[in-house]
């Protein structure tokens, strides 16, 4: 073969498997409905448990509950969020039409500092649940709610 | 007041404030339809970090990705998900129609051997992922899955 016509079919043949490389991707990284999905769900794994603390804080303790609940908001804190917000997911509908605002996508610096208050409140929620102490339980607790509210006023739409 | 008055006062009263605390307890337990959603989103939310640990096995192993996913999932087997399928959740629709199966709810027995065996192997996964082996990982992902499966095809529908 002529040096001019390998290299074309060498660069054809890279070029066709950067095609497919692409296309295994693309097929693998999940679709936009399904990171709104995932990230909506996520939440309410959260809500359900902050509601399971606040019942037991409300009336009954149950020290065990408390941390099984801590626990599972502390590693959703933590599992890294931030890729459910990935580009492409600014509007969208997973279980239900995105409420997450524009602002959440055009200031990644402060969205990251939110979900970095919320992962730091969380772990400590978890540390504090493990003690067992009702009164720092609740401390801690209202500690975490405020990062959650913060980070609705800046990032979540009321409809 | 004569003695068999007060007794019925007493009683009255007593009726009365047992049927508000009663209301007050409805009030406060969360509706069927809430408890199907949790546990819908609790197992999105598994499907999600199991794909995470799954994409880097395939390829390009992440350490902190797979340390972070798997401790999302051990929290949530651990945290009690036996609650979501509470009496009156067997039918009904969360995000969607309940996939539960009834040998679910009538067999209490299995189904609660079937999470501990998730919540075991999910606790194990963490521990391995935290050493960083990846051939480790994929064993005991192995192990997972098979959990999963195993009360998938015991207790989830196929529609």
């Amino acid at each position: 073969m002529h040096p001019k016509l390998r290299r074309l079919a060498v660069t054809a043949a890279a070029a066709a498997l950067a095609t497919a490389s692409l296309a295994a991707l693309a097929q693998q990284a999940p679709k936009p409905e399904q990171l709104i999905k995932w990230r909506q769900s996520a939440f309410q794994v959260v809500a359900w448990n902050a509601g399971r603390i606040k019942a037991s804080l409300d009336g009954g303790y149950n020290k065990d509950e408390v941390i099984r609940a801590s626990n599972a908001i502390a590693a959703i804190a933590g599992s890294g969020l931030g890729g459910l917000f990935a580009p492409g997911t600014e509007q969208g509908k997973g279980w239900h039409d995105t409420a997450a605002k524009p602002e959440l996508f055009q200031d990644g610096a402060k969205a990251a500092e939110r979900a970095g208050e919320f992962n730091k409140e969380a772990a400590e929620l978890a540390k504090v649940a493990a003690n067992g102490d009702p009164a720092a339980v609740k401390a801690q607790f209202a500690k975490l709610n405020r990062t959650c509210k913060g980070c609705h006023d800046d990032f979540r739409r009321i409809d």
